[in-house]
């Protein structure tokens, strides 16, 4: 038995008793004839004494551990005098007699604490390390438990786990598939799932009711910051279901989520339309903890001799709270900011509404004072504020002054990162254009169902239906998305036709579910969420990367044990495949 | 809102109230100026009724009604007038009022019922309707309550789950893995883990102290009756164990499903050493419910001048109670059965120890009946006994004889099905030869350690180190398996080069993991479960397949979604893969 109680366990009640403890050396320092050493585990830390009075060969032994040694001991439990009240375990010592160095540590390439000089790379090569920093310990412990929390919530409401296959069918809509080639079916391959989606139908044709799991997919696109290859995923389905049956019953979840791990309570979740988030926030996750709110100028400042504007399809602008002081280096370093690439404006006009109650701004030339002074009170403006004006073609302008006013919301410090504010984004449309071409694809899915009004729509204008689709949104971020899904075989060829598949297209990919709709569907719908980034947001780190024990780094590679790597050529003859050259 | 009640929810106490259910239609029957229809969720059957004199049209409506429809209707709860004690709901039905078809069904390839006339492989085809079956469908939700009680089990014992990565590295080493063309890593390959074993010893490593997961498990073999390309594994690792320690913490999970699911309470649990189960019942997943334990007759019957025996390495027999009666037929059954080319022996000799007390045997010819005589009495044969003797290989014999007694179990009945004699396996041989090679490969996987008092037989006589390995087997199931690690660097590659790693080779394959030993490696070791088996097991079905939603056929194929199959040529150039012609 290597010990009796772990680093985190004992306290006074346990005075005089003899304990046997293993774990790591955190630190070692001797003082006069005493040594001291923090043992560390998972649960905590244990202060051990060696007296060199008492035994002097077991004090010389203690002063030649070094960090991170793992160690085991006995000893006797004694009251400290020095009390550490930041310890579950600091009003105890041991006093110890046995010491058993069970493995020794070299000089770990980066110090073992939260603050940390090991960059990137190097933790990420050494991750067994990195994961022994308390600060990214209890990330993943909190990933735990997060999902034995979700695990038994989902299970009390009736929903059961039930894993779906990993080795699949490449479907080519949609993102890029990982794929498998298949040893015994020669020149064929599975793909790896993006998500469970046409098995958690499935199961609702089975007459499962209630379906839920934490699951891993994969998606082989060109990875940013924070997409991984591999993510988790918290997949949900329920059958005789309403879109406001699913959005209540995850609602539930997430306040309960919120309430168990955060301690805070929240508020019913605001419904928002997807046009109203493009219109009032130029995006379909605006974040609300802060306002500015976009206000329309087109009726106010087109036709007015300004080119630039009267060219725009839409002058669109956002009221800044008093910041009417910025100076003109801020000014320009707003400017700056829209007309990078990646955001796209030739430039940005702004109205200072001074506390004196003047008005500057950089268009004064092409308006007057009259007109500007109009502007400002549709923008609600009062003395001090500032107004940001973008303008051009709708969608993009409108996605500009999002990110603007996320840029805005940063620099003047209008987020509190201890505040929670999620909402639901409903009516999404149905179908979105490929850019540069005349097709469409399915914003969310091709299995999700159009609004029943709008169904007729889908031969005429099908980009014009809005979806029973439905985003949960907090602080920006999108948790997670679902549909009420097609369970009638006739309306899912119908959108199958308006996304450009053939008849037989559709079948050859998707005949099984067309089939099973054939015999006794149910109205079901359901939702998916970013486990990863859920876990990121409740632990409030940065990046999904950070929540994930091993994660891959942006070239999709783990540099720990360097995968991917060359296979043998006698593998891949067994597989039936060659290297292009 | 579809329903507001499940079927399986309403008793006697909701007489009077007005409900609406959804379901599906699983009968329907007229009977006079009534009908009668079965309506049916996972949560159960509630009868429907509709009246002729009260609604016609309603009425007439309900007779279209067809077998697997989906519909939704209203009606009043009232009290039955013939009680169903078979059902929850047996005490009322529904006076419907008004009835909604959801969705209609054609006729099913195949009756959804327990006994239905649907063949295997149509089955599979249609497995969203096969899962519809109750039999089916229990298991799957067996499946997924044994997953929760696991779940919180493990959790109360301070387990975290953790989720280690799918893309992985290739080994050589062990089965054959399934790879992954990596687009973004031109020419190398990810690997789906056969078992997340290094990943678990890393976050041992890394102080996570206990581990679990629940999780999908890939080799890409020959597909055995009971084999499936991806299966579930309950995968658990432990710091600062023993044996002992391991052994006891799974034998209390063990044991308290057998009780939650089976209402079963296991005695402690026998441990028998894989040398002892092989000499008693030449098998290292001996089925206990019966005993029939080897009998050596080496020094009884040999070198009596019977050549066959003179020239084996091993006699050996089992005694059969009560079967001196056996016929020549029989007998010229078992003896058919050992000469399968799968068991390979030569052929059986018999002893019959009479009611009467006289002994026949095949061999009469070349013993004296003192002789047969000893090795009856040392058979501890009763009269109407039936002694069975192999003779050969050592190996071999054992094996053939370990076959030869399941199979008379089999026949005399001696096998019960509501019995469980659950073992522990221990002391497994460190290493086993790779047929007809001077090869060495780990018995269990090359990370187990020898026992310290075996380590110095690595060098000289690396097989007859024994190794901390234990399996749990029950039944003649092997349920799981697993050992105490090597933490140690310096050990890990003395195992290496046993196993003929050359030391370059070692440190490709697993450099992360020596690495990982030199920086404070904890004693560790774990064990993990064949989850699919266990579900088996509990659910009494034959095949590993049946307790699986969506299994593979023994082509490693998904009849049901059409996978594996053909990829775009595009779709394998961005992999920068061809097919070999």
């Amino acid at each position: 038995m290597y010990r009796s109680h772990t680093c985190g366990a004992l306290s006074l009640t346990d005075i005089n008793k003899t304990v046997s403890l293993s774990g790591w050396v955190q630190k070692n320092r001797k003082l006069g004839k005493m040594s001291f050493v923090d043992l560390r585990d998972r649960y905590g830390i244990t202060q051990l004494t060696f007296n060199e009075i008492i035994d002097k060969q077991l004090f010389e032994y203690s002063l030649t551990l070094n960090r991170e040694d793992v160690i085991q001991i006995e000893g006797l439990v004694v009251e400290r005098e020095q009390k550490n009240a930041q310890l579950s375990t600091g009003e105890i010592e041991i006093q110890v007699q046995k010491l058993n160095v069970l493995s020794t540590s070299s000089t770990p390439p980066f110090t073992i604490e939260n603050e940390t000089d090991g960059g990137d790379e190097l933790r990420m090569q050494y991750r067994y390390l990195d994961l022994r920093r308390p600060s990214v310990q209890e990330k993943i412990i909190l990933r735990s438990k997060m999902a034995v929390e979700i695990r038994n919530y989902m299970s009390a409401q009736n929903f059961l786990e039930i894993e779906t296959p990993f080795l699949i069918k490449s479907t080519p809509e949609g993102a890029r598939d990982f794929v498998v080639p298949s040893r015994m079916n020669e020149g064929e391959f599975y793909a790896l799932p993006q998500s469970p989606q046409t098995f958690k139908q499935l199961l609702m044709v089975s007459g499962f009711d209630r379906y839920f799991q934490i699951v891993r997919c994969f998606r082989d696109e060109d990875l940013r910051a924070d997409r991984q290859p591999e993510f988790t995923q918290l997949d949900c389905e329920m059958s005789f279901v309403t879109q406001e049956d699913v959005m209540n019953m995850f609602e539930g979840l997430t306040k309960h989520m919120f309430k168990t791990f955060l301690n805070i309570k929240l508020d019913d979740f605001q419904r928002v339309s997807y046009k109203e988030a493009i219109e009032n926030y130029g995006s379909d996750k605006p974040d609300l903890r802060f306002d500015m709110k976009f206000i329309e100028l087109n009726t106010l400042l087109k036709d007015k001799g300004f080119a630039v504007f009267d060219n725009a399809e839409l002058v669109v602008a956002i009221n800044l709270k008093n910041s009417a002081s910025f100076t003109r280096k801020q000014l320009d370093g707003l400017t700056d900011f829209v007309k990078q690439p990646q955001i796209g404006c030739k430039g940005m006009v702004y109205i200072k509404h001074n506390e004196d109650g003047s008005i500057k701004s950089s268009v004064d030339k092409f308006f007057s004072q009259a007109q500007l002074s109009e502007a400002l009170a549709k923008s609600n403006s009062s003395k001090g504020d500032l107004l940001l004006i973008l303008a051009g073609e709708k969608e993009q302008t409108r996605t500009a002054l999002g990110k603007l006013r996320l840029h805005v919301a940063d620099m003047l410090n209008l987020v509190n990162n201890n505040e929670f504010k999620p909402l639901w984004v409903v009516d999404f449309p149905l179908l979105e254009k490929i850019p540069d071409t005349d097709q469409w694809h399915a914003m969310h899915h091709p299995f999700t169902s159009p609004k029943k009004e709008d169904e007729h729509l889908l031969s005429s204008e099908p980009h014009k239906a809005r979806a029973n689709a439905y985003d949960l949104v907090i602080n920006g971020v999108e948790l997670g998305g679902g549909s009420i899904r097609i369970h009638e075989r006739a309306l899912q060829e119908k959108v199958f036709e308006a996304l450009g598949f053939s008849k037989q297209e559709a079948y050859e990919q998707f005949g099984f579910l067309l089939d099973a709709f054939q015999y006794g569907a149910p109205p079901h719908g359901g939702i998916a969420f970013g486990f990863d980034r859920w876990v990121a947001l409740f632990s409030k780190c940065e990046s999904i990367r950070d929540c994930i024990a091993f994660p891959k780094n942006n070239s999709g590679k783990d540099v720990m044990i360097n995968a991917p790597s060359k296979l043998d050529k006698t593998q891949l003859n067994e597989l039936n495949i060659k290297l292009s050259v």
